[in-house]
């Protein structure tokens, strides 16, 4: 069994994390809305966040050195900047909006963002085209949607290719279908763009959700050398719920972990999480408690043991391996 | 077969069809806001509209008698009127939510969307507690919170003895669980309760997506007397899309009309859609084009030959049938 | 926090776990056919297993007193006996076939179990009438399906007056639809069916993937004193995969448990569960070793911090509190 | 709008569609077992077949010359042979077994198909490796096991370069999550294999309940020379129901063919289909009913005004245009 304790990953977040949320039914908005440098504030006040994923542009006008300031004051560092080519003008798509024009202006935003992440030091853009695809039977050309899909990715990613671009694939929502749906076509799609400046965040909930196994989905995308970076949550399979990480799938989330461990791939712990009716901080705490957790699983899990169990598919002998691990991860440590 | 051609039913909507709507991602929302007024206005648009369900408060400051003049300049009727018990002041619940007074002022806003239903002649008020329910395993006590979503209840409908009152039930969404989430719980919850002025509003697609069949859960609702209203749209079965009526589920729509009518059910043929991203007018008259082709197919189906074809469980006649009658709805008609 | 430790509760299995399963494409089986009696020999080879649930009619011409022989060999107890009312001759239903006479015999076998249920002491009856409902839309007639369901329950039950029967719910499968689908519609029907001896079983998987709560559900049986049995497994939460407890959803299986201590409700801890790649008894070892785990959560929980954090729906606190017992429950101690 | 009236295309079904079924309750089966031989005496019963796919081995010591004979007899021909690498030998996988043994017999099995699917002039062998996957979390090295799926694809293929090899990917079932799982992965798949005798048979239903647009995935597979097969049937999007075809997503198998004929791919049109409690000719000859209506609807759609409201993603017009076509098809011509 395991008997050394590893150094703790450096943990994350999506900065809208510690914004306010809103949906179609509270209009008003579940909390009163927050800017980039309030939303800042909130995750230098959890306890083990090194990095932090900002949308783009920053709110109320608010320059990308007054950003870095406000992150080096709070000892956050940028891991990436996502551009918001989601709201009302591209509601039919950012690289597969049928009017050229919004392609243009979707596309102009992103140049942008990637000026901003190189500005804050962040390690990639994040490209998440949630209004890129359809929701209706019959809406759309499918072969003319995914080739605008893959021409708007490369012409962004050849326009900066001292740059890295991770798309964040999902399966739906806020479009009834995404077009940038699976790990699978995520890499399928990056092949033919024929770019080594585009990888994939992946998103533990959108995997789930999806019908992958994330510990699978992550594997493929690392033999493929595309894992530029991931974010944690937890959700019911059927939606992203979007929860705070364990709460549902404890041990799928473990196998996660455990699969980037054996393949030495040591990034950014990241969540992305939207607790609506929740204190931000504490649920931020809350995760990353669990997390520490997790970690200290994966230093006592018998990984020679488990490895014969998998030898032989012999899931009884895994499950109790994991369980050992799982569940003295609290014993006393906390 | 069918020869006679009866008469077409009237059609309604909820009036929030022609808002405009944002969720959490187009936080901008996805068309400019419009008020009570100028939705009305626009429903009066859409070429066979008879009746709405309006949202109270009405927005901008317009007043019950305002609202009333509208409708009757628009020849609208009011069938509903839906208090918006789902706001940021709930979102931990109205009913069930934790703190009491949230459960009086919740009550309150019900209370004065009864007197404004009263005001306009609306059939109900529409009580849809989309916030009443729980995210997260262990956050709540299930017994204390289905007591406190009857007692709410409860205390509404006896208040206006002389109003009915329509619960809309729902598997989920805001909450991730919904409190009232099915027919057959709606109809247990009722039976506690012990009033005769509530019933149900069923949603075709809450019904379809909570994994019930439509017609199964309507004849249950008429065979308690509770079936109170209903609404149609469309999804995809995993999530409450509020699609366009028709455009995924045409044949499970059908069998949902039929059981109507082979009961006796003549209410009005409302639609609760979402056209986040479509004209509404357009959306309403497709809308309604598509369900008066079902009107016509109802009365050519071969109702006799159906029911033998129930009689002995033989799917493919019941389909031969069903397929003759909608497959030539729109024939020569439209 | 908890400090008691509280004796563990009796186990027990549904007889088919020791069985060999065959399913619609491995049709030679996966595994060799095994009769009652091996099965029976099977199960006692489980280390703390003291009931099991036996399929009746037993196989291989074994007399009920020869099953109560080997039982009392093996010091197992029968809990129940479940007629196999869903093999060929009943493929379009046992209560609700559209053939009366195929209505009869699948009530004969129903009364010959329970005969059999009554020499074995077994403490009910349990139904699980999987092939009543339907598979296409316009199938079949809804009100006429579940009035042939309730009157089928009630000449069962009315016919045994001192003997307990228990109708075990579940969504679908083999039917694309099955009618008793639910606990609040189990409730429903049994209320109007009107007997006394009628309760049900809760199976946490079949709740699972129907979208209830098993927690929630559970409250809601007991509130109306209904919950005759339980046996727990896990899935997906979409489909019946009856794999081993624990291995997938942790949380809400504690949850379950919980609302059980809470009510006072103390059963057999049953397992229901198809290891159609794995050894039974070691399945079932393995399932025991992580229930005991739970058992031991359950005393050292902090019910009074849980209590007060579900009164302000607090779910973070909620979650630590249950992460401090899960994780710690094999510390040490196995 | 379209006015010429095109050639119907052939049609095809997988000859089990004429078998006997069994499942994991009614282990009796749904029906008496049926041979080869008297599957293919079925199959010449319905009025428009032309093609079958035959499971191999074929049963009671036939022959393939024999079998060749009896389908010549009956005026049908071989589309594909599918070896049955799914059975209890191979319950832990075919090409993904743990032991190299099993996945040695899986190939010769495979072989011996590939043999029998040239004597019979068959167009391919199908391959649908139906235990390649996994059960629980933690249970395989998801890399190992997708290695060992590639190379076992690639023995089989690069041993007969003269014939063609479709893999049928799905989802899930009979293992809770199988390897090759969807359109984007087969391609990647085959892509890393390089053989150029290697396609995909895409299932109508596997796809639509793996959450792809089948329509979209056929493009996609087209646009990369890979759709060697399809064959057609329905679901609730939640399992593989393998229900008669169109009875519940009439849109989306229309906006399929719609896709096909655009392409122009013009294969056979199979069905998959597993009628439990259904005559099997019956469920086959209304399959075929609706789908020559599905053509008829081919040939009246307005195309061009499709392609014009895709171009604006106008998902109204698109329905109109849809439902003018779908909702005549039966009209006066059946």
């Amino acid at each position: 069994m395991g008997m050394t304790s590893t150094t703790m990953p450096e943990f994350g977040a999506g900065l809208w994390h510690f914004a306010s949320y809103i949906d179609r039914y509270a209009t008003d908005g579940y909390g009163a809305e927050k800017g980039t440098l309030a939303q800042i504030a909130l995750a230098a006040e959890v306890d083990d966040l090194h990095y932090v994923d900002l949308n783009f542009p920053f709110t109320d006008g608010v320059s990308t050195s007054e950003v870095k300031d406000a992150l080096k004051a709070s000892s956050l560092k940028a891991i990436g900047v996502t551009p918001d080519i989601y709201m009302r003008e591209w509601r039919k798509g950012a690289f597969t909006n049928p009017d050229p024009k919004l392609r243009i202006s979707a596309l102009d935003r992103m140049h942008a963002a990637t000026e901003a992440a190189a500005e804050l030091g962040a390690h990639y853009t994040k490209i998440w085209p949630g209004q890129d695809g359809w929701d209706y039977p019959f809406q759309v050309n499918h072969g003319d949607l995914w080739k605008l899909a893959k021409e708007g990715m490369k012409e962004l990613a050849s326009a900066h290719p001292d740059r890295k671009f991770a798309i964040e694939y999902k399966p739906r929502e806020p479009r009834v279908k995404m077009t940038w749906d699976s790990a699978a076509r995520s890499i399928l799609g990056i092949q033919e763009i024929g770019l080594d400046n585009i990888g994939v965040l992946l998103d533990f909930g959108h995997s789930l959700y999806g019908g992958e196994s994330p510990a699978d989905a992550a594997q493929l995308l690392i033999d493929h050398g595309l894992l530029y970076g991931m974010d944690v949550n937890d959700n019911l399979r059927a939606w992203d719920d979007d929860l705070v990480v364990g709460t549902v799938h404890m041990t799928e989330i473990f196998e996660f972990f455990h699969t980037l461990r054996l393949n030495g791939w040591h990034g950014v712990w990241q969540l992305d999480q939207f607790p609506f009716r929740e204190d931000p901080v504490d649920a931020a705490n809350t995760s990353i408690r669990f997390l520490k957790a997790l970690h200290r699983a994966l230093d006592t899990l018998d990984v020679e043991g488990l490895r014969q169990a998998q030898e032989r598919q012999d899931a009884m002998a895994a499950q109790r391996l994991v369980q050992d691990a799982l569940l003295s991860s609290m014993g006393g440590s906390h």
